[in-house]
Order: C-alpha cells, then structure tokens, then sequence
C-alpha cells in the first residue's frame, strides 16, 4: 500500500502534477501513526548498530515552502532517536562570517560525524532557491563579479552535486525530502498562527512576503531537485497537506534507508577475541 | 518518597559515605519506570516553551567512572526530546588543534545555544580529573612550566567556577550529575561488557588501567564537587548501581529544574498584537 518509489520524482519533476494531499490508502490519522510508531523503533534500533559499527553516517535533508511542516517532521519522527546520535542543525540567515566564506562552508562544518545522524532543517539548496529568488548572491554574498555569469545556478547545483558524491564515496548517505504542500494549506497554518497565542511566536511576517513569491520557488525547485536526484542522495517528494501521512511516509523511507545500509555491529578478529580472555581473567582477580 | 536535596553533596562530600544503590522506596524497576516517563513528559513540554522563548539554555553535565551509565542516561532519558533543541556533546581525548588552545575552548564552542538542552557526556571536569591522575598537564597540555604550580588544580577550579558562574549571568542553567557506581558493579558491566558479542564493541581496555586508579578518582572527584557545587550550577550525586533508579532521578530533577526556570511562551505587546490584524487581512484577501 506504501511504496516509497512513488514518491521519488521522476525524470523530470513537475510538482504541479505531484498531488499534496495523496495518502497511499491511509484512511485515518490513527493507522498512518501506529505506522509511524513502528518505524521509529526500527529507526532507533538500527541508529544503535549505525553508532557501534561507527563506519557510516546518514544526512537527513529536509526543505519546503514556508509552514510545510519541516519543523514538525523533526519533532514527532527524531524524537525518539538517541540524541547522542543524532544532530539537528537549522540554517537561518548566515551571518557575516559565514559570508565571507563559499557558500557550502557553513553546511559541510555541521555534517554528522560517522556514527550519526545528522538532519539539516533546510540546507545548501537554499543557495539555489532563497538566494535565487532574492538574487542575494548579488546584493549580499561577497562573489568576485566575473563568476556571477548565466551559469551561475547550474554550475552551483553542479558543486553540490559532486558534494553529494564525495560524501557519499566517504559513507555518508545523504536522504533529501520536498515538503510539498498547497498554497491554500499554507494560507491555512499561517491564519492558525496568527489566531493561537501559543503559536504566535512561529509565526514571521516575512513568510508572507515568500508567499508572493510561490511559483518562483517551485520552479526553482523542480529545477534543483531534477539535477541532483540520484541514486546515492535521492529525493523524495512528500504530500504534506495531511501532516500525519508526512510524517509516515518520512519515517518510513528513513527505516527503509538505514536497514538497506547493511550495518552491524563490529566483530573482533581471533587476536581480539583472544585479549578478551586476558581481560576476563584481570577482571576476575581484581 | 524522592527529595531532590537527598541527592545534593552537602558541605563536604565524601563519596564513600554515599550509597551507590539507594532506590528511595522504590522496589520495583516498573514503578521507577512509570515515573520516568512522566517526567520525560514533563521535560518535552518545557522544551518546546524554552526553545519558543529563546532566552534561557540548559546545559547538562554527566560525570562518572567507567561504566557508570553515562550513555543508557542519555538513551534513555534524553530520547522523547525533541532533537531539534537537543544536543549533546561527548568528550574523548582531545585533538592536537584543542591541545594548542587554553583548555575550556573546546567545551565552549559546543556550549548549547540559547531555547536548546545541551548534555556533555564527560565535561571540562575532565580537566581536574584524568588530567590530574595521569599528570597531563605536563605531559601533554602545552602550558608555560612556570604557571603549573603547586595550586594549579585549585585555579582549575576556580577557573572553572568563574565560568559557570558567567553562564549563569548569562541566561545558561548549569546542571551536574555524578553517577555514583560501587567498584564491584562496575566489575561486573566490565565484565558484560567483555561476554555479549553486541556489547563487545564498548569494551575499551584503557577502563581496566584507569580501574587501578578508583582511589585516586574518587579524592579529586570531591575536591571537584566540594569546589564547584553551588546553587545556580548545583551537583547531584545519583546512586547508580541500579541504571533504573539513576534514570528516574535524573529524568525528576531535570523536569524540577526545567519548571522552576518559570519559562513562559513569548507574549506579543500591543502594536505586536496590532500588526497580526493586518498580516491576518493581509493573508484573507490573497
């Protein structure tokens, strides 16, 4: 009933096409987060033998539009991980620092370590998208102007694409998730923002002005995730009107991720099964 | 039945007169069980109010001997946080680039930001303990002779005081936890450790070397505790010969601790409160 090559984008996205409220025959809320539940646990399980075997990490990126629910992807599918294991990092605006370092700078120093998973709430796409859009590659990254040329975007998504496969040629496994939600779902959770006190804090009057901007960014979009979907960082294109299927769906394609990775726990060789003889004895003198 | 202050090390510690496998009524590992997972209920709901209010941090700090626990804390505490504002740092030994510093830097480039939790799973406490049983500070740290003198550890200490002080001016709660461990349980997880296959992994033969020197850990543990311990970065000592029971009281005291920080959801004033009717038109019309 799931099958995780429905969501992945094709040969050539068109996210027009690509529905935001699909739920793979999930009927209620309840089925999708017993699901959802049952992932986790392999999630977690797998995450243990990830961190003994200490060799492999994985790279969780997760981008959207405004209000598509990254934030709440984190919370309701990694809780539950060890946070021992796992890094969270959210990119914000960078600062001036950041800017007078290549744009990829800020993003590699946060990589997980081996052993890890690493989640990146939002990420160097956003050097092809919100840089894009805004043209601050222009007006607020410190580029020479002779290699600001036509090409600029597509030799970008050309560096993080070879990116993509250093890591991959070092064991990192990089796992890229689209947000897709509706402009009127988003209207939605924005209005819900402004109407729950508690909510109030979420919410960023600058969202509405990147809501001018919607069909810019999807096509941006399509464009970058159409030059850097491959089989070693794959993307998947998620329905996120219905929060709960998000969700599932995710958790699912991690678990299936980290199980596909072959991982185990170390083995020790004859010499070092035989120190733990000597050790054994030690220990039982002391 | 559990009181936080049972757990506080008093004027003058001494570690010996501790019991390390106190369970404060609780008979049954199920019942402490129940209670941890209340309180890391509690602990998720104040997260999500420190991360929203963005002012305070809370930074967690784990000491022990070998095998006391630290990780399965970790696991099974800290999982059910959001990882979104938890991070968690653990300290090995520190790299050739962290020796040319002073010796806090690499602690304090992982201090948690602002709205986060961050655990140090072994800390700058370090720094008066393995440094100071192996005689580090000559043989390894890069210090002026001159300046190691005979008060050297007291400074230390001092030095150390003065930071957590600053943390506290700083909005950053400073928590500190001893796992307190029998030297005989700690044999027998060694000695688990060196029988489950899946275990083998965490066995490190260095534990058996740093196992002679219990005597000499134990001394400058308390004259760290005795040193350090006051009421805005406050010590607890956890008798830790039951994981379970360790588990509860860390999960209850942090949860406490979490409350008494009056976190509150931010609160918009009026001309804030003015410009969500105009977002909300805004937002309608489109």
């Amino acid at each position: 009933m799931f099958d995780n090559d429905n969501f992945r984008p094709g040969n050539k996205l068109n996210l027009k096409e690509k529905s935001t409220d699909y739920s793979a025959g999930y009927a209620s809320k309840e089925a999708a987060q017993e699901r959802t539940e049952k992932n986790i646990d392999r999630m977690a399980r797998m995450q243990d033998i990830l961190y003994a075997q200490d060799k492999y990490a994985l790279l969780i990126i997760i981008q959207a539009m405004d209000a598509a629910g990254k934030d709440g992807v984190i919370k309701h599918v990694m809780s539950g991980l060890n946070p021992q294991g796992t890094m969270v990092h959210s990119f914000k605006r960078p600062s001036a620092e950041e800017l007078d370092h290549d744009y990829l700078w800020r993003y590699t120093k946060a990589l997980p370590e081996r052993g890890r998973i690493g989640i990146f709430n939002r990420s160097y796409y956003e050097d092809v998208l919100v840089v894009r859009v805004h043209n601050l590659i222009e007006t607020q990254q410190h580029l020479p102007p002779a290699l600001i040329t036509k090409n600029v975007w597509k030799e970008r998504l050309e560096d993080i694409g070879h990116l993509e496969k250093y890591l991959y040629r070092n064991g990192i496994a990089v796992l890229k998730f689209y947000l897709h939600v509706s402009r009127q779902e988003q209207k939605e959770r924005l209005l819900a923002r402004l109407d729950e006190p508690d909510k109030n804090w979420k919410f960023n009057a600058g969202d509405l002005e990147e809501r001018k901007h919607w069909d810019t960014y999807r096509k941006y979009a399509e464009e970058a995730i159409n030059a850097t979907d491959t089989d070693y960082a794959p993307w998947y294109i998620i329905p996120a009107d219905k929060k709960w299927f998000a969700r599932m769906a995710i958790s699912e394609i991690i678990a299936d991720t980290l199980e596909a990775m072959k991982l185990e726990y170390p083995r020790l060789n004859d010499d070092q099964k035989k120190m733990l003889a000597v050790y054994r004895a030690q220990l039982l003198e002391d």
